[in-house]
């Protein structure tokens, strides 16, 4: 076995469909895992993929890759039915093991993650793609919402002399499990919700029959007089492979979540449009699963092909499985409704992760954009108050609500799941920031279409977000007022468990650099829709920002008495990719000329200048605290915490806008190095959580199981320019 | 505080409505419990009901029954969020506290459980009756199909000085709690599931406001400035009691699962016809809560005025919860579908538990038991070959599935989850005793309804049945051929996991007796259907169990070789009860003469005076072994597993058809002492568990959370004749 890439190969990785709210997890070793549903986490259901010499009968050890947990009463399920009597077993017959990691070879890629050993090879396919507007292109939605993935497992023995047992078994964790299929397709499923179908491959003409398995213990089960025993709590199909012969199990692995999901508002799947049932979901998959795999394997050689290093490659790859594991297409009174799920928390349309996902949605299907929009301002937007620094309450404005709810509970109208009153920090409103998120979204949304009809339908909508903007700041457009329903509390960002440098909406630099992006959406969309939006604020705040800089660097937080004044922060630069992305879209449109100039200009002159002496500064002076000891990249000079997410746009501004690989050689050197940190961040860090976001000096604290890591993803857009 | 009864209270009990295989389960110290949807188990949900004095906010520590597990990392939940912030929080708030068992009384009724503090009082009304046949009486049949229970939390302060702030509260284990109502009806809910709704019954024109919480901690959000945040796990109602003032939280604590909840056959709750949602069900529930409540109230005093004794009471009330707790009126393209799951196995309608319910479902809905026996004839039986002696195969019968399925999951036509080939015990074919668990349903059905069109429409299967009996039976009517779907195991009986004397159903006197109460059953039906059943077998088999003692009792198998027929067991007199049974109902016939004195005859006579001295010796003589240590019944003397439900039935007949405790003045004595031994099963063997049938020395080992011991409420029959 070649050695596989990350070194470290035991962590979990999300295998999941689009818009099914589903993963099947696995890989972190000696953790259970499995079909997940509409959870922030792993599944709990130790999962079986093994083999052993000789037929089902034999009682040699049954060696299973880690994706269990040794459980010592597995066998005494059954003592609740039989009491006093001891079934008679075969003590050899219990014997199950794992192989140790010297023995797998993991290759991960963008859709495909395989498990190779020994013995067999077991291959999970995860494609995925643009997902068409479903009441436009009904056959292309059903293709891409089909809520299932595809796996193999090779058992190649046509150098052996002997039969080989194979076994893929799931150990649900409550009672439920069942055999499924008929004929050539057999399978096992838990109730009507979670189930896999298997088929066999074979390199002649006679392919192995799948053996259904089911009782309570996987090893006795396989060698038991009875495989299958409908108490059983797992479910497994097992292949006899003769010697001399290659046996494929293929696997369609799915789930089916019938009726309303949600309360709030009536969700359900969309995928229930499409496919009746469970079963029909994983006949499905399984007679699509040469296509799927096609895919996959197109999609794996398009990240291999791209410029992008391995290291890059492997976050890009996670990050996009966790992704998917999120999402969530519901059917709302007959139409679309997307959502993505906040990871671990499960909060629904956290507006704070929508805008890092834009880039990614826009490329894959724009129409979930102006989805998410119209549904922020059709259900969650507000108005509200500010306080003046005179302790007075005024006006404030528009702005959108923190996420829709939580848990698949939809929130009531204005209202987040996340927002309080009476908060210093974590927990607080987000108006200011969310303000910027909801028209930087709206930007992106229209450069990429240039859908006029829907910035006609929102332009007074964009006009009172200008006058928002403009109640929040002071003359200079720095956010100043906090939301009068924060009460005694202050607003915060979207770096709620930082301190001060990140977690202080007020007077914040990097609030303030979003603000002034956003001033350039406004003008932007104000253009193109032809409307008014009154005085932009852009050049103030980037006149603010340029002659703030205390030796070459911007505070954090831009006041003196505040400790966040001694702070020093990278995403300060975060909002240079809109600007990009915008200059990069309008390379489509007929007339972009004076849009081109806007965005051009707004990314060369003083402002810029200090941004990039401000980031090389920090990246380059080791007294500036903004690398780890690994090398990872610190977002804050006086925090541990970090999030890749951000990180990810952080390095795209830093090389793709800023250029600064070009101005400083050392930079390319540290990049590469933070690169290898935030790899072991995710490997070593959340080994068990899959892609994890925040991480507090290498390892996975919050955020983890999330899809907002999606943001690597950009990478793949940098044109290297040297 | 006054005593409670029984003396331990520290055990479970299941709070179900009828036919939502729901309960609510609480009352053993130090676990969680909570509302559990379609599981065999106690749910995992700590559930807080409790006080403290002050308002919601002040920090005096707060005191709840012992319903939760103290888990030390409750509070650390929010470090997924806060990461390196620290939400300061006040010590003191965290404080939570358990009564003693000393400082609580319980008071354990057949529809009311009532838990007394110094402070508070706590009941939960599970009222229950019969539950009409939903397509002739929909009206009733929406009303008994309430899929809720009722609560009352009341604290009376009228003497207090201070305020006093009470609450319930539910943390779920999965992430979905959100808060419901409006106005004076509060509550919460875990997603569209399960919920709890309140209101306030107040002594005076203020009622208290219901105040919502939601968040990680209890104390802590109690105190909090934010009692609500809905990210928050656990729900929960708080109450502020002014000095001076008796408020009660009254509790509709109510579940809904919408849609096809099982595989096989597509059934739906039934109660859906009837309920628009979970917040339809509170609603109704919380509305209809004086009549529930009143009818709880009747419920206790019917059981306190019976004749039967406070551990007898026992018993009935708490098999009667765990009972209801197993029911499932499913809706099966829009007809009812009578569903008892098997306890924590959650079989469905296993066939020798319905034969054992059906006294119960007799006097409280009739119309389930035809549904039942039709569900077995139309889809649950099949027709198989026996093996003779000599070891040929030849032709035997129908017969009846040990069960409909398991977990929501049925099986195909004709085949049990349970039953499995090449086995000689636990989970081999029962298939001469489910043939005669159907033709004593029926019997009772016809003899309790004189349901002549049924019997009319099934008289040609009950032909069948006849000769089914006679195919498995040797000329003296024993059942003598093994099913030959055992392959070469044999057939068991009820008694799954107990040693060969009561295990194997060939030559066993039990199956024997059995057989004997089928042919009456046969003979009774034929003569009121008039049709031929052919050579009754009833005589013959009295004969061979008169003739067959040795030392004035019956060996358990008639096999001289078998260590069986050195066991001895008393269940051998519980067919008895079935002509009882018969000659009872057929007090309500018009022309019953010719039957009666079938059964007459068949209860006297040289048989019953055989099985009588039997009985006596087993009860009476040291040497016996059927009795434990403890004073407990045991049903075989070389087996320490017995069968509380069996006891049940065992004790009925011994007191009631054969007036044993006149016979004999001291087994009065020593029923007295097993009814107090078999009440500590419970309440200590099976602490955890709620109601438990198979007992292991006084443990609950198997068959727990079941609905069987319902057989108990065949004591409120007696008629207590000296």
């Amino acid at each position: 076995l070649t050695q596989s890439h990350p070194a470290n190969i035991d962590f979990n990785a999300q295998h999941s469909p689009m818009g099914a709210f589903m993963s099947f997890t696995c890989g972190h070793f000696g953790s259970p895992g499995g079909i997940g549903i509409e959870i922030g986490k792993p599944a709990s259901q130790n999962v079986f993929i093994g083999l052993k010499t000789g037929d089902r009968k034999s009682l040699a050890p049954l060696k299973c890759l880690p994706f269990f947990k040794h459980v010592p009463e597995i066998a005494p399920v059954s003592t609740a039915f039989t009491g006093e009597q001891q079934i008679a077993t075969k003590p050899q017959a219990r014997r199950i093991e794992s192989y140790s990691s010297e023995q797998i070879r993991r290759s991960y890629n963008w859709a495909t993650d395989t498990w190779e050993t020994p013995d067999f090879k077991f291959t999970i396919f995860s494609p995925f793609g643009p997902m068409p507007q479903p009441d436009t292109d009904s056959k292309g939605a059903r293709e891409s919402l089909l809520p299932a993935v595809i796996a193999t497992l090779e058992i190649d023995n046509t150098k052996g002399k002997e039969t080989k047992t194979a076994i893929f078994a799931i150990d649900f964790v409550e009672q439920g499990a069942r055999i499924i299929g008929e004929g050539k397709h057999i399978g096992f499923a838990w109730k009507r919700k979670m189930g896999v179908l298997g088929k066999i491959e074979s390199d002649n003409d006679s392919p192995a029959a799948i053996i259904p398995v089911q009782r309570w213990s996987v090893p006795d089960a396989l060698a038991d007089v009875n495989p299958v025993h409908a108490l059983g709590t797992f479910g497994g199909l097992a292949v006899e492979v003769p010697a001399g012969s290659k046996q494929t199990l293929v696997l369609s692995i799915g789930v089916y979540l019938d009726g309303i999901v949600t309360t709030g508002l009536p969700g359900k799947y969309f995928y229930t449009q499409f496919y009746s049932s469970l079963d029909d979901v994983l006949t499905t998959a399984l007679s699509r699963s040469p296509e799927l795999r096609a895919e996959s394997a197109k999609l794996d050689a398009d990240l291999k092909n791209s410029t992008v290093s391995p290291d890059q490659q492997f976050l890009i790859a996670h990050s996009t499985r966790s992704y998917y594991g999120s999402t969530q297409l519901l059917d709302i009174e007959g139409r679309p409704f997307w959502v993505v799920n906040e990871g671990e928390y499960c909060m629904m349309n956290t507006l704070d992760l929508s805008v890092d996902h834009v880039f990614w949605e826009l490329k894959q299907n724009p129409w979930v954009i102006s989805n998410l929009l119209d549904s922020f301002s059709q259900r969650y937007s507000y108005t509200d108050q500010v306080k003046s620094t005179d302790g007075k309450i005024r006006d404030g404005g528009i702005s959108f609500s923190h996420d829709m709810g939580v848990n698949n509970n939809f929130s009531p109208k204005g209202i987040s799941s996340y927002e309080l009153p009476h908060l210093p920090g974590c927990f607080s409103f987000m108006t200011q920031e969310q303000l910027c998120n909801w028209i930087l979204m709206a930007g992106c949304y229209v450069a990429f279409t240039r859908d006029t009809k829907w910035l006609k339908d929102n332009a007074s909508l964009i006009s009172s977000i200008a006058d928002s903007f403009r109640a929040r700041a002071d003359s200079r457009g720095l956010m100043t007022f906090d939301s009068a329903l924060c009460e005694e509390g202050q607003e915060i960002t979207t770096y709620d468990s930082l301190d001060e440098s990140l977690g202080q909406a007020r007077a914040n630099t990097y609030i303030a650099a979003k603000c002034w992006a956003s001033w350039l959406a406004l003008e932007m969309l104000a253009r193109v829709g032809k409307f008014d939006i009154g005085k932009n604020l852009a050049d103030e705040i980037a006149k603010l920002l340029t002659t703030c800089p205390v030796d070459d660097t911007i505070p954090a937080v831009l006041e003196k008495e505040n400790p966040g004044y001694h702070s020093r922060i990278l995403p300060v630069i975060e909002s240079l990719v809109y600007p990009a992305y915008w200059l990069d879209c309008l390379k489509t449109w007929e007339n972009p000329s004076d849009l081109r100039q806007l965005f051009q200009n707004a990314l060369k002159g003083p402002f810029i200048d200090v941004l990039k002496k401000h980031t090389i500064k920090l990246l380059t002076d080791p007294k500036s605290g903004n690398l780890f000891p690994d090398g990872g990249i610190k977002l804050s000079s006086t925090s541990n915490n970090s999030w890749m997410s951000k990180i990810a746009i952080f390095q795209y501004v830093a090389r793709e806008v800023l250029h600064l690989e070009k101005s400083d050689p050392s930079i390319a050197k540290i990049f590469q190095k933070a690169d290898d940190a935030h790899v072991k961040w995710q490997t070593d860090g959340s080994s068990y959580w899959a892609c994890c976001d925040q991480i507090i000096s290498g390892k996975a604290i919050g955020s983890r199981y999330y899809p907002r890591i999606i943001t690597t993803a950009l990478w793949l857009d940098e044109k290297r320019q040297s």
